[in-house]
């Protein structure tokens, strides 16, 4: 088996953030595009036959491609200033268990497939796991054709440009039905794990949470002629809704909600903005709560805008409720891994949307220190070939 | 005389900003290229003779150049979704100024030059006024040549890129000698002049201003992974030091305190920022007590971060000391626009740039709103032009 560590050796100069630290590497990227090129020779090394579907998703295939395969992948895209792990270990480890079932000489009853998911991370068209809930049908193509990113390009320009006919978004019962089950590795994310603790745990389900935008509306102006008595200012009033978010999570038990997005409109520095937009993420085990959290925040920002002479609006963007994973695969996957332990997440994965469609399932690989979206987030040589063992016995059993 | 808003409709489509509203001209973009085109032409069909000077200076001569001439003008370059008028209205007064001159069979006794200067608002590369401070070596021109655009671009690229050579940057005592006076005419950026008030007035002096970048570093993470309770958020410290401002700056008569840009690091949705960089933009009549403005503001800073287990650096990025006009000057211009109110103003000007080195005065024209550094930025149009016959008073009693 060619080990994850040198797998991933071999795409650590691919799109490396030289401001931000760590990774930028956005669908549709020359540094996501060099990725997928790379993923489909690894495939072809391994004599697997790939595909890309109508949605975007590549598809290598040991055997046939049939109704009921096993099939396992994750993500090359990643947030901006990401790290190396989040995505690719997935499917580094998913070409390293094929590996190792082959060493193992093993001879699979149905087809196995490597996948690898589009725009996983919402980093570039706002909207995370799109590649996923495109072939779900838990988005409606025509709202993904007109998501936009940040120079205003759309989804459907991006994936023109890249080959896809956007006419032929949308839920794919075809592919849906050759997935027998699917399982996704991915780097933990919490300190779920510990630092001294077991390299493997079993997922059992992925917390509830939306992306929600709230646009504060003011009075732009000139910030040397405008005395402080004559302002609106909507950057003022984001601020004090940024401090509610945090004060109003920090209230509820097992809600976490962030404001890690902000763009003022114009942006200049020596102008009073006219608009600021952020970007809200919550989430919670109960879907009810995080609807109810979502809307104490709605009417604290409401009275904070009034407060400043200011309007707000809140748009919902995306939202995935909790996901309770196909228990009988689950048990497999704990039967097939004796002593790993049995972890919930707050991270949102592919896995997760497949689950409303197939039975899905999730290995989670030990991240000592928690630290994830981040340059710092880091997984050990050891812990990752655990992964790809553990995935391949999973699979063996599974196949 | 053609008049002041045909010259402004000429260029009307140049540059408009579809997702701001209104204009965004940075300097050296195809827009702020297309209005020196515009200049250039106007300056011919008006029989000026043009040069660009060392330092990206536009002069268009009435007459020979020599020393101590007269000399009027503005910038063309606006704030991203900045109005029509600030900077344009200048340089179009200016060209029918001296359509009213040579109406009026005027015979100079002395050359007049109409200048543009680039990157007035500082808006491409965060220094206000970069043209007259290289001119009246008001800035190192090293600092100038590595000052960086949001994507990287140094100044001195931009500027060879557009026929400049960057070793030439600075202090250019031949063409400071060749200003006997200086007069800008603007637009007025505050409530000065009342809504029903003169149309006119002359400027007194310019208030303290600076600009000041604030950076709050936390521990970036996973926003649905990480607890409330266990992050170092610098997103939320930022918040908390937006508040500070707005609130010390309330407190301080006289003074304007404004954060219009902030930009965290990486900025995805379902990140927890690692950093946040905000900038501030600080004004005072006395110079003393904004820097004491802003040493409170920094003091503010320090404890909200170590509060949130952040920390935080502030580092100036330009200063410009209060500007009291050429006495004399000013009251030349009084006299030749009797009636005439006297204005103090809060924006920053070449003309206060320039004073340092040589006699320099403003007018202002009335903006009946105030507002300004927004699409909503307006003059009638019958102010436009009385305010080309007042420039052009001024400048035949002073030639």
């Amino acid at each position: 088996m060619e080990s994850v560590t040198s797998l991933l050796e071999s795409i650590a100069d691919v799109g490396r953030d030289g401001q931000r630290g760590g990774y930028s590497r956005p669908v549709f990227s020359t540094a996501e595009l060099d990725l997928r090129g790379w993923f489909i020779e690894q495939a072809g090394r391994r004599g697997l036959d790939v595909e890309t579907d109508r949605n975007g998703i590549i598809w290598a295939w040991w055997g046939e491609p049939q109704r009921g395969a096993l099939v396992t992948g994750s993500h090359l895209d990643s947030v901006p200033g990401g790290g190396a792990f989040d995505g690719p270990l997935g499917v580094a480890s998913a070409l390293a268990a094929v590996d190792v079932l082959k060493e193992r000489g093993v001879q699979p009853n149905r087809p196995l497939a490597v996948t690898v998911f589009p725009e996983e991370e919402g980093s570039r068209f706002g909207v995370a796991c799109l590649g996923s809930r495109l072939l779900a049908g838990a988005i409606d193509p025509d709202k993904a054709r007109n998501l936009r990113d940040e120079h205003g390009t759309s989804f459907a320009d991006a994936a023109r440009a890249n080959g896809l006919d956007p006419a032929h978004f949308g839920r794919d019962d075809e592919a849906l039905a050759r997935i027998g089950d699917f399982i996704e590795l991915h780097v933990e994310q919490g300190r779920g794990l510990g630092e001294d603790g077991p390299a493997i745990a079993v997922g059992s389900s992925i917390l509830g949470h939306g992306r929600w935008r709230i646009s504060v509306a003011g009075q732009g102006n000139h910030a040397g002629t405008t005395l402080m008595a004559d302002r609106a200012d909507p950057m003022v009033a984001a601020a004090q809704i940024i401090l509610a978010v945090q004060q109003i999570a920090a209230k509820q038990p097992d809600a976490r909600a962030t404001v890690g997005r902000i763009q003022p409109v114009p942006g200049g520095t020596n102008v009073i903005a006219s608009r600021v937009d952020l970007w809200l993420d919550a989430r919670h085990p109960d879907d009810a709560v995080t609807a109810q959290l979502v809307e104490t925040i709605h009417g604290k920002a409401q009275k904070i805008a009034a407060f400043e002479g200011c309007s707000v609006s809140l748009t919902e963007e995306s939202y995935s409720g909790t996901v309770h994973f196909d228990p009988a695969l689950q048990r497999q996957l704990e039967n097939a891994l004796p002593g790993a332990p049995v972890l919930a997440t707050g991270a949102g994965h592919d896995a997760g949307v497949l689950a409303a469609r197939v039975p899905s399932g999730m290995l989670f690989v030990k991240n000592p220190s928690g630290i994830s979206h981040s340059p710092e987030e880091y997984v050990e040589p050891w812990d990752a070939d655990a992964g790809a063992a553990a995935l391949a016995d999973v699979l063996e059993a599974l196949l």
